[in-house]
């Protein structure tokens, strides 16, 4: 199916030009973490990255949940900060920001009404990643700050609500967890009132085990030969026992046993005082050792060394890579058709007619590069719920879109990749779209409705070749003139094309053929 | 975990025993089917099946289905023809008893006004069974009927509701497809009134070949040596073509066609009028041989022949194998397990503590051999969600058992294994258990209790032995006794222990240790 040369047909999509990304280019990342938030502005040289600026600034969003809900006080608290970061980020543009938000922003319902503003305040989308997305990069932030040697490494990150375990040889990460411990959390939680008694230390280092236990197969010490940490936390006890001397320039049981009598010398967590000690990690430095401790008697760890890598980096590593054409989305989806057996011929087709339905119509449509590739890995990942069960296989595609570990994708996207395949036949449901409204609605209804019309011709063409067709976007909908009398003696597909103009009716389209 | 001799444990459990199906046995299979109901009693004759009794009768379900609902109408005619084969069923023992439903049970929501007095009547579970499994029986049916040569078959069973597509060899079906297209709902569809005219033909054979062709690329001719029709649509085209000698013994295209022109020279359905045709059949023999061309036309089949094998006698042959052990969802459990990559070696520890807190418990829990049976499999499948994400496994778990076709299953029994891996841990959601009450409820309940505590040591015995315990029943709850002091140097035990304590209150269950 080529579009004919009668419609007007763009030369090329609106993506970003991986040619624009040279030396010196500025890229930016921003964490939205549990405990901080992290601007991190680096400059491309010679395909490594250079920190160009960096600012980090304690948030404790995770402290602000109330049950499921962000309070009011701690969204306030990360506009704020936000402001203060959009400053320093003018000098980069916008398609070379990314901002993640990591277990608060992932575990609060009302999420949104942190999102909508920050987006507005940055000018650019906020990312809610999953928590093996999240290890991923961190692992990835990780290794570029390692000797570029095979040995499989542990890497582990304690944030403020969640920690992250990655195992990986140099650049590729293998096994990624997210648990949900970290040292916001279990400070309010085990800490109760502040009180720093040997009771509420062993209860924090009891959860924590058992959390742990979990992983433990798959992460204790046979699998790896060296334990790296990320994050503030594990930084922070290291220059603890360094500073103190309890340890020889790395983190190791004995130090976090000292270190631990040293901090039940202290009756509150605010009267804590230690040589290296922050006044911003007081309240959350007794939980973290608590959570460490724990992690190294169940992952069998004797000794860890902490490093400079952390998310920031991994994102900025990661953005390269998008830039570059080196997308872990794209593999991402590969792997994901491998992995559920899609039919690789069908997929290609549907894709490559998504593909030509897109180029002639995104104009009249006001879809974005990035909407185009969203249609083209849903045209992919189309069958994949088929490996389920053939009846209701949308559905069930659309099910593991959005529960499944992607890497590389932030939440949102995943969401609507599954609209799209949830949408590809069928009725369409009221609930679809779920709460999208105004741009946003109409957007969906738009890939929804190239998805279908992709999906339509899928069990005709092996039977008889499509001839070429004329499509015509407006606005309001789309025309696909076939060739004189084709439509007739193709009463099948006049017959789908026909039952479609009800559907579209319900997408807000018109769908028009002769 | 061994139960230790302090307690009354039970020598056997309660389940059929094998050594009691012998030569001279019988065995019986209800098909509930969307146009008839169909009664085999047959007797086992040195690992044969031999029919001894057979009834037939036109019921049509599926024209009672108005929307998905079931009239009143049609569940009194199908309970009628029950109360019928009732009669018959007195000379076989209930456990050997197998009652299938299909395509208009899995249709109606309110399936339930028929399924619990037809339980009633004949003294044995509704199985409404899927589409594919459907498929997989007839295979079953039909492969016991056939030369044992090893010869690939596509077996085709065209049913009031839907159409059943098998290819394998031997007894072996390798592909399993059901459509919704069959000869009761497509008479009502495309026949208004009963007009028998070109247009109507067309628009059912048109519909039919829209539907097949979704399945053609695995179905078509390349992939099987000989067609083989299973259903009574199919043998009644056969018996006209040969009562009129358009055809040579077989179905035939030819022998289609000149149907076809037959047919189409009567002005209603009513008026049909032809040597071999039945009354019963009369209403839907039209649309009958509209799709038989349609599968003809489209898998590019130029004659089959029928076989007397159909639902019934798989259901029988399939019941051999249960009650010889030789059970199929074993297989499929076994399947699921590999297709999910789970973890064997903790699966098979779960489902061992599953086996020996059943037998300690199900006398006073009144459980029986069959809940026995669900509880295992659902052990051995509970970490099966993992293989979409960590997070939530055990709800994406209970999507897969619910949603996924496995062989074997009907689909209440898929349902209740979804209940224990989604209740296995967490907490308990008010919804779990559906709409279930009374006895039903209870028995769920307990099995999800039990499946919780073995699934709770699940991290911890790799760390540490547990040691021997007893477990003790009673009506309302059980008491797990440790040697003593073992909790007290096993605080995360008694931590877990403790927290089960306030679920098994919301499960209706006292839980004690010490």
């Amino acid at each position: 199916m080529e579009a004919s040369n009668a419609q007007k047909k763009p030369s090329s999509i609106p993506e970003e030009n991986p040619a624009e990304l040279k030396d010196g280019s500025l890229l930016a990342a921003v964490d939205l973490g549990s405990n901080s938030f992290h601007l991190l502005i680096a400059r491309l040289e010679q395909g490594e990255i250079r920190p160009a600026q960096a600012l980090s600034e304690k948030v404790q969003l995770a402290a602000g949940l109330e049950g499921d809900e962000l309070s009011q006080d701690a969204i306030d608290r990360g506009l704020e900060c936000l402001s203060r970061f959009a400053q320093l980020l003018q000098s980069v543009e916008p398609q070379r920001i990314r901002v993640v938000g990591t277990n608060a922003l992932r575990r609060a319902r009302n999420r949104k009404k942190f999102t909508e503003p920050a987006r507005r305040i940055l000018g650019a989308p906020i990312d809610v990643i999953y928590g093996r997305e999240e290890a991923r990069l961190v692992y990835l932030g990780v290794a570029h700050t390692l000797a570029d040697d095979s040995q499989s490494r542990l890497v582990v990150d304690i944030g403020g609500g969640s920690t992250e375990f990655a195992i990986g040889e140099r650049f590729e990460p293998r096994k990624l967890e997210s648990l949900q411990l970290g040292c916001v959390t279990y400070s309010r939680d085990c800490f109760k009132d502040g009180l720093l008694s040997k009771s509420n230390y062993k209860s924090a280092y009891d959860r924590a085990c058992v959390e742990v236990s979990h992983i433990r197969k798959q992460f204790r010490r046979k699998h790896w030969v060296e334990a790296v940490g990320s994050s503030g936390t594990l930084q922070a006890i290291e220059g603890i026992l360094i500073a103190q001397q309890w340890a020889d320039g790395m983190i190791t049981r004995k130090g976090l046993t000292r270190m631990r009598k040293a901090l039940l010398g202290f009756k509150h967590l605010d009267d804590i005082n230690l040589e290296g000690l922050s006044d911003a990690r007081r309240s959350v430095i007794a939980s973290g050792v608590a959570i460490t401790e724990a992690i190294f008697d169940v992952l069998d760890i004797d000794e860890m060394r902490s490093s400079r890598g952390a998310l920031r980096e991994g994102v900025v590593y990661d953005l390269v890579g998008r830039l570059s054409h080196e997308d872990v989305r794209e593999r991402s989806i590969r792997a994901l058709m491998q992995r559920y057996h899609v039919d690789e011929e069908v997929s290609e087709l549907v894709a490559r007619r998504a593909r030509t339905l897109f180029d002639a119509t995104y104009k009249a449509w006001e879809l974005t590069g990035s909407d185009r590739e969203l249609l083209i890995w849903a045209a992919l990942s189309q069958e994949i719920g088929k490996a389920i069960a053939h009846k209701h296989y949308h559905r069930h595609g659309a099910y593991l879109l959005r529960n499944s570990d992607l890497p590389g994708f932030p939440q949102h996207e995943q969401e609507d990749m599954a609209i799209l395949v949830e949408g590809q036949h069928g009725k369409i449901r009221q609930e679809l779209f779920g709460d999208s409204e105004g741009p946003a609605l109409l957007r969906l209804q738009r890939l929804v409705a190239l998805l279908r019309l992709a999906t339509l011709f899928k069990y005709v063409e092996p039977l008889e070749k499509l001839p070429n067709f004329a499509i015509n976007a407006s606005s309001k909908g789309l025309k696909l003139d076939f060739p004189e009398d084709w439509l007739e003696q193709h009463p099948l597909t006049a017959q789908e094309l026909a039952q479609q103009q009800a559907v579209f009716g319900r997408l807000g389209l018109r769908l028009a053929f002769s």
